[in-house]
């Protein structure tokens, strides 16, 4: 209603897009932070600038066509947004679903991992398990095309202080389920004691005034919730034995665990999980799986994305480029001609597929490790974790090799439930992966049920993924060493000649949805700039 | 599928009754704790047997009617179960609507505070404040009812690292807004590299051996995301200046705050915010606002809630209950008689209603205080908060008199939405409270645009509470000091011949919808005995 700050005439949209038109880029981010709507993250969201309709048809001639490979989140953004500017785009895809690693496995949902037989989702009706990405960063480039396609979202939970940690050979804490918020409380009430009696006793040579010191205390005792003798005496933050309740049920709190018995747990090193920059809360997923995002975009794509279409060449000359797939219908081979490509295909899979790259690209490509990924769910026919013990959410963290389980973020406090039983990446994901379907649901059941005693008693049906026998797929993402990006990584960056890489590969958000789309931002812009030039 | 551990001709439920049957609730926990289902809190959610039909029916005499004073959720909770145990209740209420202090408030509700003029709410259909509680923990008994009465519940957000600590006159960071993961990752940082060095360089004294001190400076490296040498020199964890993203777009990692010019803020201070025992992740609220629950309660109470009954007179005798009531629909007195009164009056309107308690006990409830407490919600046409910062959900912690700005934790990115401009409780509570709605819509706007500068822009509407001047509640919440919890408080805790109180005043759960529900359960089950024995 009041608006004094700034002119009334003017919605900010229509301000922005004014000061834009005429101070270009530069010019807008200044405005933006002027007033007070610049971040980093906004300003990364604001910079990619859609190729404009408008534009294209400034251009005469006809080196507009595009090839794009794979209908993965990168192929799916690509095609989307040259086609929103005119750009005649065509997906090849293998599988017949569009997504790629974005994958949610449903009732009635195969697969036959390289070497295995055929798996098929017994999950009931309505559940699901996003067998590839499952949570999304509040501020990833994913939450823009969510807004847009109208891709309802739900938090996904990725912390909960009631779950557990569990741990074997850890000492005296070994083979007992400690809440996390135990855990949490006596490290942090310990830490705190110590560094609050040193600072008081002026052991440490800081570097602060005695106001600072003083206020350093007050945040150690408040962060620690230290006794006015600066002790860790226990918190009620790590929970109580008595909860409290009604009338005069003044709950007790738990005692707190011995200072070296919960340090040798080693649980602290767990902590930080929580709060690496994109694992912090909030995060988000598409109600209903992740796959409500490549959903949205194949709608809007239509026919343009051709499926059973398995790349078998990828040429290339001075004017166009060329592509021979076999339509996996048929069995017949095909091709399919244009002005650019843009390949999306795994590198672990395209290093494989003749193509017309420079000898340094190839390099580039067979040189580019995949890490392991894989995960499994388990189906129980009661949610025993929300009901027995209060768990909605959240993972629990384990040195098992199950490394953890993973509570369903969504459907609370209805009947059944999918839990991830372990989702391994590294060499651990190969050990679990090399077993057979079968061998892998005992195992999970087996450790989990070490945490869980109910697992045997409810358990229905699972199903499992590697993602290095999932054929198109052949490994979870990209890794690469600090080496790598300095050496055989940057070529990954450039178009060679025709053909443009995009995929979460060409991105440093490996194996997030948004590595996808970013790389292939840049990879539009970068061939629409090259058409506009033409 | 597999079933190893337990006899297989058993559930687990009717394993777990019959073990209560015959060996009693001491049984039954000893049970479920070598079961693993044991935690204090699963035992509190336990401990409640509600009265059965079958035990009524072996009473022959009548003492059976209960009225029932207020339908907030203690009245609610009690003639609900002793209802189920064909118990004769009935609730008088005030109020046109049950709930008490849940209350959701949409477009259309009114409310005339005391010494006030009508305040009606104009927000946009679909979308509701709770000017009462807003969030429930998950494991809270109010969950229990949530999952009995099919409640559907989504996650409230209370931790959201992409929100803001702003300050004034807190040195070199005033008037800055900065990301809670900024704070966080230098704050903790800092203090891990004064631990980790002083434990490196043996300058500390402590109960630990060398290997265990090993442990904890490397805990320490991580808790802190040191270096090497055990510096801090800044995290990903805190945010970046230039995101990652595709191609070459590695990211550049903010620069730290200086140590001093961090610890002079005194953000650190709020941290624990977020994880006292009962605002832990992961926190829930009914999807549409938090009227959800008593409307399930009232739904199955049907018409033995009386509306516009407003209590005049309590009395008792030793054969049974007397309340006199005026029905404000026609201005005229009535009375209701029965066998035992449960009385859920907040105390700070009970301690003017003319009743027959104990000298004793008239004490007791006017000694009890009650603290202020007050919301603001205010509806923006655009969720700002969102599309142009990223946040979603979780507050603003500031140290200007508004305390904290809250975002929606529902109907993420939709169009409109009303956040929570402040909520206070406390003397900061009474000096919002005591404004106009004019004024306190104006402060809100004020201070919060220091925050946000689209406020003004996008502001449409508002609605404030200010739960003191609010008739028939009087008060946020019931407030005991410590002393106060010896010495009147326990009398509260006890029939007065045939009056029991309830409410979240006669819980160690203040504020909480589970401190009504945890003491009507107490006196359901005190009733029941009594009537059992009689």
């Amino acid at each position: 209603m009041l608006n004094e700050d700034r002119p009334k005439e003017m919605s900010r949209r229509q301000f922005l897009t004014t000061v834009g038109k005429i101070g270009g880029s530069a010019a807008l981010f200044s405005v933006m932070g002027t007033m007070g709507l610049l971040s980093p993250q906004t300003l990364k969201a604001a910079a990619f600038t859609p190729p404009g309709k408008s534009d294209l048809a400034l251009t005469s001639r006809n080196g507009k066509k595009v090839v794009i490979l794979g209908a993965g989140i990168a192929g799916l953004t690509a095609a989307y947004e040259l086609g929103e500017a005119g750009y005649d785009c065509v997906i090849l895809e293998a599988r017949a679903r569009s997504g790629g690693r974005i994958w949610s496995v449903r009732r009635g949902t195969t697969v036959t991992e390289i070497g295995a037989a055929k798996q098929v989702a017994r999950f009931a009706p309505g559940l699901y398990l996003n067998a590839g990405p499952m949570r999304v960063p509040q501020f990833h480039v994913t939450m823009e095309y969510c807004r847009k396609f109208g891709i309802p979202v739900e938090p996904y939970n990725n912390v909960n202080d009631n779950a557990y940690f569990y741990g074997e050979n850890i000492g005296a804490l070994s083979g007992q389920k400690i809440r996390k918020r135990a855990a949490k409380a006596d490290i942090r009430g310990y830490v705190a004691e110590m560094l609050a009696k040193a600072v008081d006793q002026k052991a440490l040579d800081l570097p602060l005034t005695a106001e600072e010191k003083e206020k350093l205390v007050t945040y150690l005792k408040i962060e620690g919730d230290l006794n006015a003798d600066l002790f860790y005496k226990g918190s009620s933050r790590g929970g109580y034995k008595e909860e409290p309740g009604g009338r005069l049920d003044a709950g007790v709190i738990r005692d707190p665990f011995d200072l070296k018995a919960i340090l040798n747990t080693g649980f602290g090193n767990f902590f930080s999980s929580e709060y690496t920059y994109d694992q912090q809360m909030i995060m988000f997923h598409p109600v209903g799986g992740m796959d409500a995002i490549s959903d949205a975009f194949e709608k809007r794509l239509g026919n343009r994305i051709k499926h059973h279409a398995e790349v078998k060449e990828i040429r290339q000359s001075d004017s166009g480029v060329r592509i021979v797939y076999t339509d996996l219908q048929t069995g017949q081979d095909q091709e399919v001609t244009g002005d650019y490509c843009i390949c999306t295909i795994p590198l672990s899979v395209l290093k494989d597929i003749p193509a017309d790259f420079s000898p340094a690209m190839s390099r580039a490509i067979r040189s580019t490790d995949y890490d392991s990924s894989g995960k499994i769910g388990l189906q129980f026919g009661r949610r025993f974790w929300e009901e027995d013990e209060n768990i909605y959410g959240g993972s629990t963290l384990t040195n098992l090799d199950i490394l953890g389980i993973f509570y369903p973020p969504t459907e609370y406090l209805s009947k059944k439930g999918i839990l991830l039983g372990y989702y391994n990446y590294g060499p651990n994901a190969d050990k679990l992966g090399n077993m057979t379907f079968q061998e892998r649901e005992n195992h999970a059941l087996k450790q989990g049920a070490k945490i869980h005693p109910q697992y045997y008693k409810e358990f229905e049906t699972s199903f499992s993924v590697n993602w290095k026998k999932i054929k198109y797929s052949l490994g979870g993402w990209a890794s690469y060493t600090e080496e790598d990006r300095k050496t055989h990584y940057p070529l990954l960056c450039k178009p060679d000649r025709r053909i443009y890489l995009a995929g979460e590969h060409v991105s440093y958000l490996l194996g997030w949805i948004a590595g996808g789309i970013e790389s292939a931002r840049l990879v539009v812009t970068d061939i629409h700039q090259r058409v506009m030039k033409a």
